[in-house]
């Protein structure tokens, strides 16, 4: 159950063994089922996850439509990071899209971390300069790159969405309309 | 000389005399002239500034148009945030509003601050997370709020902007045509 993790952390830091059993007493395991929510707009996000199996989505709405913003797989770490950071009720939703099993820390487990193994403060800057980057290269994507563009440039970079998620979250995320994104779709395909 | 940086840093973290004096071994002053640039677009960032005085803005090209994005005073960090830590060109200017002072911290000083002193991880994480925040305070400003209370709103939380700065720097901004910024103040002025 910990070894996922325990990969993922050591791409930031390497932790003794009686490091690493200290942090797993702070993680919690949690499963979810498909279509139930996670965080809801209005609740503040009081956890980061790292995501055991399964995958997640992260949006938000817009005159009662939903805006897609991201997808988070295995192996990868969540959190509603604006909410985390200020305390500020979030804007966001997240839902599942497949069953998943979290492992949760809560803020308060992750500034003990930072207090009681400094070296996690480390893995907290590469989390928070990584976010930055993630939220960069989502605004120009959507800034300076065409419909078909944006959908070539995730098949390239990301083909996992292609094969896990709905065809409707796809379009919404790339900001497509779905009529639109099927039309490149075909077009590509015949082009190929 | 290095008294606001000591400030600053203090915010963050708390440094023995010893580490301080460290640190200081690498910073480097440099004089910039009101009008010059610091940074242009197509160039590597290589560098994290603490602004002992003057005041610089940063900014980028669309047709050929300038677009401000940020306005830094003293006492304050500046970097390319996104050319530093990925290594990329940078896509941004920065040229100095008034004469300005800084302090200079090259990206292998810091890391090596981060190696020798880990303390300074901290205070890279609460860079990078102040980052984070700053980048979706400024995207959802620009998303949600209208013209007016944009203005509104830069005039209660830096008020400092509007003392130092060309109106036609803080319309761009702001993402306002210079004309509407003026129709803004009159109107306001006659209605306060």
């Amino acid at each position: 159950m910990f070894e996922p993790i325990e990969r993922s952390i050591s791409r930031f830091i390497n932790l003794e063994k009686e490091e690493f059993d200290f942090f797993k007493t702070l993680l919690t395991k949690k499963n979810f089922q498909k279509k139930e929510l996670i965080l809801r707009s209005g609740q503040i996000c009081r956890n980061v996850y790292f995501i055991n199996s399964g995958c997640l989505r992260y949006f938000y709405l817009v005159d009662g439509e939903e805006k897609t913003a991201q997808f988070f797989f295995e192996n990868s770490w969540y959190t509603d990071y604006e909410s985390f950071l200020s305390g500020d009720p979030s804007e966001n939703f997240v839902d599942v899209i497949e069953d998943t099993e979290l492992l949760c820390l809560e803020k308060d487990s992750l500034y003990k971390l930072y207090s009681e193994i400094p070296k996690f403060e480390r893995f907290g800057r590469m989390m928070a300069e990584n976010a930055y980057l993630g939220i960069r290269h989502r605004t120009k994507t959507l800034t300076n790159l065409s419909a078909e563009e944006r959908y070539v440039k995730l098949i390239k970079e990301r083909p996992k969405i292609f094969e896990r998620i709905p065809q409707y979250y796809i379009a919404s995320y790339l900001n497509i309309q779905p009529q639109s994104l099927s039309r490149i779709r075909k077009k590509l395909v015949t082009k190929g």
